[in-house]
């Protein structure tokens, strides 16, 4: 199915360059899997790179990157399609949103004795501090990386065909910062 | 015992240089563990990189890449050894093959109300749709990664002793084709 | 909240460098997560790379390397705070230290027909093999991964404001090299 012709571009000295951008999205609910392939082919093909590398790496704690494919049962989203989504029961149960974390016991003017009494936002007028509840979504981090290397061939993406970039949302909605940065040979 | 001499070559500057490479790999069953080892320090040796890179990806949405030890009670084959490998059983409670999942709800002229009706292949002369069964291989696919970055140092794959790489099959048999981009200083 | 600005550096040609570092930490406990990211800061600040990328290594097959919050509810110790780590119980979860391998079961004169004999370290004058009972720590290395790439910009190590890089330790105290290779456009 996959055939390349190896020829001239298998080795192959030139101009190294590097591109970099980074793009924002925003998040709308828990387990949304955003496919942002096009972006990603798009910086790829601006960046003139015929063979090299791109990184695409998160800003966050509590989202991911996953290179698979968006079929609708598998990501969702749940409300829509009305079940679970499998990637979301399979997340769940690997780390719970209903069990107990010890982040999630947040030292406040609410909870004087919580276990979290560092990494803490500043707390409101009150003493009481907005933080997100969201130790099940740090150990879902442990799955989904932050971080992925994909291969720039032939001035494109390398992917197979059910091959999607995707964003992974493991916290509430929110801006998502992701960065790409594509070196290589450029033509 | 590991220990690298850091000299002229920490900080070196020279001709960039990449070279790219594919193979297809035959497996023969679910959770096989297929050892690449040899494939990849032949790619690097033939680059002739000295201080590099090396992106090895699948192309592929239910296989992975893993780094680690390839020995038979953590890899299997189970039907070899004659009792689950270690990681086989890991690997089947994190998302059982034996689960529902929508994904399998396969759209076709067995079952018109199927939940899957998108991401398919095309119907027989019967409207029968042949595709995997395969939930639980896409939700193992977000612990083995479609892609790996490993170092290329003095001409060598860097690695320790007991690190393999494997190409992970996390379906039934068939062809896999994994690509490998090592970029860097050409000696 | 990150904002890049990009103009002359988004796309950068110039002299290619690499630059290669290895450092051994001594872990101290199993689930031990150590922050490296002052480490890798300096590599980065010491290689001059304005544009480029960072490829952290482990050479074990029983540690990893993760991009998160260093937060001690999430990561312990456990024996520190007095109740188990969130992270630790997740992983352990998993895969339970407490459960039966077949990686575990070694074959030497105290157990003449264990399942592993192969992959061993040399017995000692009785014929007994000093090794880890460690299955569970391989199976929760295919969650925790040997190696991440991350971007370097503007001459310094892209992170978010939470994401710290941490070397995980999944088996006993013992010594871990980490290396680290940097390569891209030199200032």
């Amino acid at each position: 199915m996959y055939v390349y012709l190896c020829g001239m571009i298998c080795d192959m000295k030139g101009e190294y360059s590097v591109f970099f951008e980074s793009k924002t999205y925003n998040t709308k609910y828990r387990t949304q899997f955003i496919t942002i392939t096009p972006d990603v082919e798009k910086y790829v093909a601006d960046s003139g790179i015929l063979e090299g590398t791109i990184v695409i790496q998160t800003l966050h704690t509590t989202a991911g990157i996953w290179v698979n494919e968006n079929e609708k049962n598998l990501i969702g989203p749940t409300e829509e399609i009305g079940y679970a989504s499998d990637l979301r029961r399979v997340l769940d149960r690997f780390a719970d949103p209903m069990h107990d974390y010890g982040h999630n016991d947040i030292a406040d003017s609410n909870n004087i004795g919580g276990k979290r009494n560092t990494h803490l936002c500043e707390p409101d007028e009150n003493g009481v501090i907005q933080e997100c509840v969201n130790g099940h979504a740090h150990a879902q981090g442990m799955i989904l990386q932050s971080s992925i290397s994909l291969i720039v061939h032939g001035g494109k993406l390398l992917r197979g065909g059910w091959q999607q970039i995707m964003l992974v949302e493991l916290d509430h909605d929110r801006p998502r910062t992701v960065s790409f940065l594509i070196q290589g040979i450029q033509q």
